[in-house]
């Protein structure tokens, strides 16, 4: 069991009806996708045709935020406000959609695009998952 | 000046058409807003009545990490995605409103609650105003 | 492999001559230790006793930002700063470690917290092990 | 009086002997610095040379991240654990000299790097002086 599935069983309170395995999956695909756009930034600045790779970058480090931000929203179950919950996964999932088609863009002839693509995606996908089951 | 506005001042491309004023009281107010609500939720820790505040401080949580992650979206243009933009001012405005509303349920008891209860709206009248003018 | 090891793979550049199972393994740690400390504070937000848990919470709070904090500056290896690199991995083994002491006080009681001070645990020996390997 | 200002005014326990002028300048500082740093970041992103300034963007989000987690550690007075807040102080005042240093080298080209590096310096000193008090 990985350590957000032990977190969630051991609140000790009820955790309402949520789906207590989408929301484990996506805790650790914004966590994934957090960590990837920010080495995609730092990837995309070293590469020599760093000035093509500015809107990428930029949308990295938002992308970046959003996701942490999201994963420590989602790890606290106390005073569950639905609002804020569902407005942090748009956003999330807005930002997310945004990095995966910019670094699609770039996925071929940068491999850490691609990687990061495809986490931003995954993270895409469990936002919008976790938004249908709230 | 203020730094921010001085940072914006010497952006070295075109801003675009927004409003420069509208957008540096905005960072301003998310500044402002993260701090007062990371200082409450401390705050409400030390109260002795803790147990009554834990919304509160949940809330805080939640509304610091938000506002933080705003700041920052904010404070980049390059590549500007206005979905991105759009979605991170709902979800920062949604925040301010629970906290704000939250906090003003003890500010008569909790100053600290008071003063950060009035941040929340400031920052929640910003980002609906930024979010007008977009 | 994981997207931490993809990335860290796909990087550009020379990454000279860093440890990467060691660096690999530190970034999954802060990763997992800043999840389960947000994760702790919430917890501990909605036990009974929450007015014996209040340095619990503000320790897992520090120790939460640190290691996100940590995670993206090992994440980046353009422009590589040794002093900011070591600077930040003290600050963090720092937290890791009054916070891992604090919960395990709980640990017995409060299961969050045993799982919690393991996470702690683990990542104050990664940030040791890559400050060694520096 | 700042919101920083009030909200430690009305901490509801004894703040013990700290000085707290000292201390709300250096969250001021903190917060000033990390705007200042994210939006340098993105400023350098935009200039047609680019390719010179990836050191300098790379350190402007390293110190970003460091303000930001050191004003908040500073906002927290519960539970108060003087190495946390040390080992904090010394990482965010090492972040601050590097990204001074790194930002003066292009001050007299980049406007912004310019008022970047002054925001460093006064939070490097705002850092030293809390420190030197604590």
């Amino acid at each position: 069991m990985s350590t957000i599935e032990e977190m969630l069983r051991t609140y000790p309170k009820d955790l309402g009806d949520i789906d207590q395995a989408t929301l484990t999956d996506c805790i650790a695909a914004c966590l994934e996708c957090s960590q990837a756009c920010t080495a995609c930034a730092d990837a995309c600045l070293s590469e020599d045709m760093v000035a093509e790779l500015t809107k990428c970058i930029r949308t990295n480090l938002d992308c970046a935020d959003l996701c942490a931000t999201t994963a420590n929203v989602l790890s606290r179950h106390t005073g569950y406000d639905a609002n804020i919950t569902r407005a942090t996964l748009e956003a999330c999932r807005t930002a997310c959609a945004a990095c995966a088609d910019e670094c699609e863009r770039h996925a071929e002839m940068h491999e850490h695009c691609r990687v990061c693509a495809e986490a931003c995606r995954r993270c895409e996908q469990a936002c919008a998952e976790l938004l249908g089951s709230l």
